[in-house]
């Protein structure tokens, strides 16, 4: 009897349930003996015992079904060692719960943060087979993360309603994009959404450069301008500012609910445009997984499987080249995939005429 | 030789295109000689002669396409009687427009003020035909109004996106959605995407029955609740104050970008659980039209032919009990329909379990 | 104790899970008591008492989710009253498991001939109330079914692909539609998806009609013709011929999977042009429902709560021009909805150009 | 002065507009002096002078518009050699309006066909550029060609539709899905629609085989099976004849409109089954591309500019493991790339329990 836990850990995202269903049908075909058990939001379920055995039939249907059927939540790396409320180690009552239900192995998926405490786990003794989840594409040792694709259909179809309606009025409007400090998922859906400046974590903008962006479109003829503004988008100024400095900066600033509406101010009072800012938040996260990620998911939950049954742990399943691989935890780890200002597709996108501020 | 104008006037929204369409489309198959005059950016167009003559292939293929071929603008009724920069009379200058280019009528595709300048043109002498055009639906004198329904799918589809989200972690997530100063768009994209509460501009809400609601979900175990929010909703408090001491609140309080914002901080204050903003705006006027528009705009602009065949002017056509019919343009004008609190859809909403925040 | 029976009958469709969640989230809130028995397959487990008790929670997250829940099955009316292979009469079988498990109604969730058995079990002194499903919207007496919308969805959205596809090539394309007897579905979603000719149930065809329709737009210099046909359209010569000859006539003539294929090949003899045919087929009937069936949906099901509190049973659900009401089973029963040829919307479609292959 | 023809050829797809949008807008940033001619359907429109010169302005807002504003045709290669009607060589007519316009250089969007020409082009003295596109991702030479994600989103949805009626009623649904003679549109929408069986043409299929999982999937109380069936798949049986006896053999048989309804008529002969088929076919070329398909046109598009720019010619643009690059395209023409029936794709497919009728 082979007995696999399982849990989803940190923000949600689409291909979640199409993972874990990749995971546990692979299973199930393997053996005749294996057992799922389910732990319910995230790290927290390994912890504290909460968790359920699952049946074949609730990974059932659940292929193009968003969010998590075990829920999730974040529970911060750095405070893996820090005791709960009840002074626990966390660490060492996740292992306990490991032990005592006399797992083979356990399946993490999850983002970076997560795949740091996996790699913590794995160092600890556990057995640890990871998947690369997030829709910030930031994960160290993948070409790809599943969620990530679901969520550029997301934000470039919000870039796309704003088009029609930008073009029926003169006016410059703002798309907001998730992706945390990175800014892969703001440059798809850029792209693919059509923008005309696109602003990145990695590249800091100056906002001169932005508004001489749209001012050059506006002589032009052109009667409107999208930007697509990462969440994480900083300008020249603030990123050559120590954090402390920042800090005091803000705080005796206006408060915006985040940086689009910041950005939004500065071209307003530079350029004399009227501006419309768009937040589709957490919209990014859910919905269908699209079939890119369905198919990426299937192949990385099948792939994770095999690992299992081959008593390979360690490791988090990985796209390179269009091929499923192996990366080790350890190397995984603590690791940032940003956008390289100098890549390629920054140069294509400059190609076609986006501005990306800083030039 | 027939020879009719024709302009979009206020906010886009997603079948402007497939409505103009339904006129030429009409118009070219009853007339041999007709010519169509396009009018750019809305009232604009038609105060300062800047327009286009269209041709057949102009209306073709779009259909499915947002926006407006013409362009719009917002020209307010309270200004039109108000001369423009140059001293000109802006009525005056759309009737010597008319006039100088021989139009035999205008059709006018308008919301709530474009259709009193209509009806003030149709006043003044010209023979005009309007169409009922907004994402409001606050349109009097019509069940139903183009581009609603593809604005309900589209802030719908954003609560679903939300959900899937919300039900892997356990928060509180708001979505603003647009509508002006009525509530129909709300109710419907609440309704339809399973909201749990829904704030109207119609039925001011009690801050505190709105966390009252919330707390009662939490308490039956419910991990999380979603907020349909006008953009128009507005609390009880505020409802009964004088708009200048309303004025005057504001200008010493904290200034949010929008409503869904301070509702978001009221109920973090009040009951302490994470909160979660999305603002869809724009999106909600743009991309396609959803086939019911389709079929509604291709109707109407029909209608509005036949009027035109008819030299009956003077008229919106209109929705009225799933047939298109007409109604006199000074009844239009100036009246708002909103929803009546006490309508059977709301008592069919409250029965699901939905709640207002006023009770 | 109150116990509610509901059972979904007949062809599936997209809101069936919106319109029980309607029905049981507000007997929920309405009654601290009830119990809700859901049989499974429709009327089949009716039949042979295959049902589970639901819980609320069955109810939850099924909105937006396509099919149903309980299953379904086709239980011809024809064959009520003709005993099953094991000799049992079914309907006596039916007020056996209602009357066994101490029912105090039952609700039915179904279309043409599932109305029929619920009047025919209303007559049999059970208490039934019904709700009215069906994609073809082919119900008399309520204005609009659940199903038709989104199902309209899906063929308009499959003639928009074919549109882009066409407008490339020079060719002719047939998307054929369901509907059933009746021409509703392709009525709406020919408009909708801007087909150039409707072939419709109620308006047999004249073949050539329909080539000279196509030969016409070619001679306009238009690349393409798309034709959007229902399953159930006819050609004149059929329609005039007896039951018994038709038979004869297609057992000696070749045999076509459906009747695209079949008008396809007429029009490449006649016209010699490539034809192309795509049959979405049982696609129409799958998917999400729109925002539309949903809300109609949720209002349909409260409203069938509110008659089974108040104890008025023997009637279906309906809307009728905008409002929810009730019409009383036995004039629903054995009546068609079906499209008048000379109605308004078959007239406004035909003033932008869409030809019926009638003229 | 820079003079650039364009044409699109063979089969349309979703992001060809896309594609000539990147190539253009790169040309118009970097010179001054460019001019680009678009010639009608493909190379029928080289053949014979039919061109237009184009604008920048044609290329905006055509990001997300399916078909070719180009138009296209099929020019089969084989045919190239072999004189037109009027006894006029193809290729030296095609070199001829070449010459006669001054091109620079020729840029050609097309197949697998289209490729073969263009390297024959090429051979012949012009200078050429060329796009890899086509739905059925079979160009060698590059891991992916613009138009396949896009068609694997309407496959795939397909099969989504199919799958929520499928659970509700028992039955066995076949999605006919395209691909020409080649797997990989059936492989990727089977496994993102969550088909259980998949038939390739690359993996000829044994019927008994196919019915054998549909009878374990009833055995195990799944209540609907539901296959992706590629356009070119082919029973062990076909695929050991002989040419010359295979059509003997099918000018015997029945005629079937095509792969699907065989398969259909087999599997309910064999195992009684209801069987139910759907032809999405054309629906799979149109529409809007998809945001992967939007990525990669655009940087395709922008390479191939760099190519005219740095005036190396005789190359197809291509992506090889992320990164656009370029292949010569001598070593393209006239190759396929097919699905490896032994690749980790179908192996991974496999472990999740997905069969392909061979074992």
């Amino acid at each position: 009897m082979r007995r696999v836990g399982i849990l989803t850990s940190g923000g949600d995202c689409q291909a979640l349930n199409a993972t874990m269903r990749g995971v546990a049908k692979s299973l199930y075909n393997m053996f005749d003996d294996v057992e799922i058990i389910g732990f319910e939001d995230g790290y927290k379920g390994l912890m504290y015992a909460d968790y359920q055995i699952m049946k074949p039939s609730d990974f059932s249907g659940i292929l193009t079904q968003g969010g998590t059927i075990l829920g999730t939540s974040r529970q911060p790396f750095k405070q893996m060692r820090v005791p709960d409320e009840n002074g626990l180690d966390k660490v060492e009552s996740m292992k306990h719960t490991y032990r005592k239900l006399k797992l083979n192995c356990l399946v993490i998926l999850g983002g970076n943060g997560s795949q740091k405490t996996a790699n913590l786990l794995s160092q600890e003794g556990l057995n640890v087979v990871s998947l690369p989840k997030t829709i910030d594409n930031d994960l160290w040792g993948t070409d790809m993360t599943f969620g990530f694709h679901s969520a550029v259909e997301v934000a470039a179809n919000a870039i796309d309603c704003i088009h029609t309606t930008a073009a029926s009025h003169g006016r410059v409007f703002i798309v907001e994009v998730m992706g945390h400090k990175v800014g892969w998922l703001t440059l798809y859906a850029g792209i693919s959404g059509g923008a005309d400046i696109i602003l990145l974590p990695e590249i800091p903008y100056d906002i001169h450069a932005v508004c001489d962006a749209i001012t050059k479109r506006t002589k032009a003829g052109k009667s409107f301008s999208i930007l697509a503004v990462a969440e994480g988008a900083i300008s020249r100024e603030d990123a050559s500012m120590t954090k402390k400095a920042l800090k005091e900066k803000k705080k005796n600033g206006i408060v915006y609910p985040s940086i689009a509406y910041e950005i939004g101010a500065r071209i307003r009072e530079v350029t004399g445009s009227e501006v419309r800012v768009t937040v589709p938040g957490h919209m990014q996260r859910g919905g269908e997984p699209c079939p890119y990620d369905r198919v990426l998911a299937t192949r990385l939950g099948a792939a994770a499987a095999r690992l299992i049954a081959d008593e390979e742990y360690g490791y988090m399943v990985a796209l390179k080249n269009n091929e499923i691989t192996k990366v080790p935890l350890s190397e995984v780890a603590g690791k940032l995939k940003t956008v390289d200002p100098n890549c390629s597709m920054i140069k294509e996108a400059k190609m076609v005429g986006i501005s990306f501020g800083d030039e």
